[in-house]
């Protein structure tokens, strides 16, 4: 584990790739990453893990099957296991996610946006 | 598990105590909780559990037998199982934390300041 002080928004300034989670945290087997997400991602579920967002900067708009939930900054959500669910940007949003290290951003759908092995930034 | 947006201000709003966690969310046998701090808590660790402390308002210094780190506004830290800290704030600073649904905020030791059942705001 690394164990040093991180500045969010410092991190986020290292990339401008978008649906690239990068991890800048672990921590009882789960992960903290922070991504950059602009437009619309792919329907998906994880079928043994919740996932948190933490908008820290921008909007998030996640679309369920039945209802959307827009996120402002300071604003969290936990998706539970299960739940279909796709994530819009309208406009560049900063996210914190919070999942277990097993979880692939894409769920088990092969999407050109899946990345199998995200970096530590 | 509870499954709604939260808003992290409107809940750090809704209660004044220090040193009293409150739990927003719950992922994964993990809780999100948030703490006001003022003074200085109680030098402790927690045997199993990491520990990842976020500050949403003000300033906080984790001190260690070896070092301190002082975390403002949108840093984060993970203190590893094992390691003995001990939480200081000179003024009110708003944190949240992420750790095991089982950590108690002062690990073993028994303080006047223990919560053995935080609330869910």
């Amino acid at each position: 584990m690394k164990s040093e002080k991180v500045n969010l928004k410092d991190k986020f300034e290292l990339f401008n790739e978008y649906w690239t989670p990068k991890i800048v945290g672990e921590l009882n087997g789960q992960q903290v990453k922070l991504a950059k997400l602009k437009g619309e991602f792919v329907w998906h579920d994880h079928k043994e893990e919740d996932e948190m967002f933490l908008v820290i900067k921008g909007s998030l708009q996640l679309e369920f099957r039945d209802k959307t939930i827009t996120l402002n900054e300071g604003e969290t959500y936990i998706v539970p296991r299960g739940v279909e669910h796709n994530p819009v940007a309208p406009e560049e949003a900063w996210v914190l996610l919070f999942e277990p290290e097993t979880t692939r951003h894409t769920g088990k759908v092969k999407d050109k946006l899946t990345i199998e092995n995200p970096d530590w930034i």
